[in-house]
């Protein structure tokens, strides 16, 4: 049975997934980029997201962005997580973050409100707009991965809508030693042993403790 | 100067300081015992709490349980740590977790609403009952400590107390691989870098990551 997976999703001591304020000039939200140190220094990342063949190929942060690659068939995310644009498209120039080869090489189902054709982009891959909610998602996600995993990319309340719905069967989360103050907290209002979910893992690099946490069955 | 800092005190991978449900048998609260797990494995933990000669003399777990009593002069807690005892004191047969030679060895300042007499117990641990606030308090425990620093021992409501204060200096904290899932959390409605703390220090043991969290001049 393929997995539902969450994978090199990082939040800050303080237990923000990313900082207030995004927009064009802060994806990730103010402060959000050095939640993300760990990820830059690893071959992994700075081949995926640069297309540099600079950063580590050992070390455990290199293992675990390369584990969050390994057998994934297709992506799901928010709509935030695809771009800063709110409210209806107002057309189609927005085309993601990650230029005209982006990072995933694989379908990706961005859920939003507001329907938009699909978006195929180099590489293998191509953007779906999904807004019949998160289970079609999934099972769009999960059809177009031919056995292989789907991971969920982000953001924060996508995370949230797929634990409660105990839809998702393993995280890997990075905790990295800095504060954010404020922004979305990714366990907010979710109880994860209520869910049935245990950590299975700890392991710590000088650049983030990384722990897995496990839906255990039954739930 | 002396310091005023925060020691040893373990949250959860999900940010609880403490279990929900306090009461005589379950005094971090339901679950609060499984983040301790990594002081237990600690000497200085064992011969403080039980007396005895078991635990660990070498490693970081070891290192920062010790640096926990090191220098320090007189502590402070909240109530709550103290004991189960809730409202005015119907007696003074309460006489805290920690038996007849408790583990501080120092003058305790107990904040509390509700005024009772010092309690002066073996090994040079004496109860004072502090109704007149956390500044109040702090001033009474410096004098105390007679130039070395005071303890700040929870709970988790007296630390955001102190923080939104900005009257501690330092903080270890150490974050345990367990979910909680309820209960109190550590960071709730308290803005580290708006009230001038970063991370400072970082590193994990197989048991806890451990990080220290100071107030940078000016904060």
């Amino acid at each position: 049975m393929s997995k539902v997976r969450v994978e090199s999703f990082t939040i800050s001591l303080d237990g923000f997934g990313a900082g207030p304020g995004q927009d064009l000039n802060n994806p990730l939200g103010v402060g959000g980029t050095a939640l993300h140190a760990w990820a830059m220094t690893t071959r992994t990342f700075q081949r995926a997201v640069f297309g540099k063949e600079e950063g580590t190929t050992a070390g455990i942060d290199e293992a675990y962005a390369a584990r969050g690659f390994a057998n994934v068939g297709a992506w799901i995310m928010g709509r935030n997580m695809f771009g800063p644009v709110r409210g209806p498209w107002p057309d189609e120039s927005w085309r993601g973050w990650w230029g005209e080869d982006p990072v995933y090489h694989a379908p990706v189902f961005v859920l939003t409100s507001h329907s938009r054709a699909p978006l195929v982009m180099a590489g293998g891959t191509t953007f779906h707009f999904v807004t019949t909610g998160i289970v079609a998602a999934l099972e769009q996600a999960r059809e177009a991965a031919q056995g292989r995993d789907v991971r969920i990319g982000g953001g924060v309340n996508v995370i949230q809508q797929y634990l409660r719905a105990r839809l998702i069967d393993e995280l890997h989360i990075a905790v990295s030693p800095v504060l954010l103050g404020a922004g979305e907290r990714l366990f907010d209002g979710v109880d994860l042993p209520a869910l049935g979910y245990a950590c299975t893992r700890h392991e710590s690099s000088p650049n983030a403790t990384h722990v897995l946490l496990t839906r255990l069955d039954p739930p």
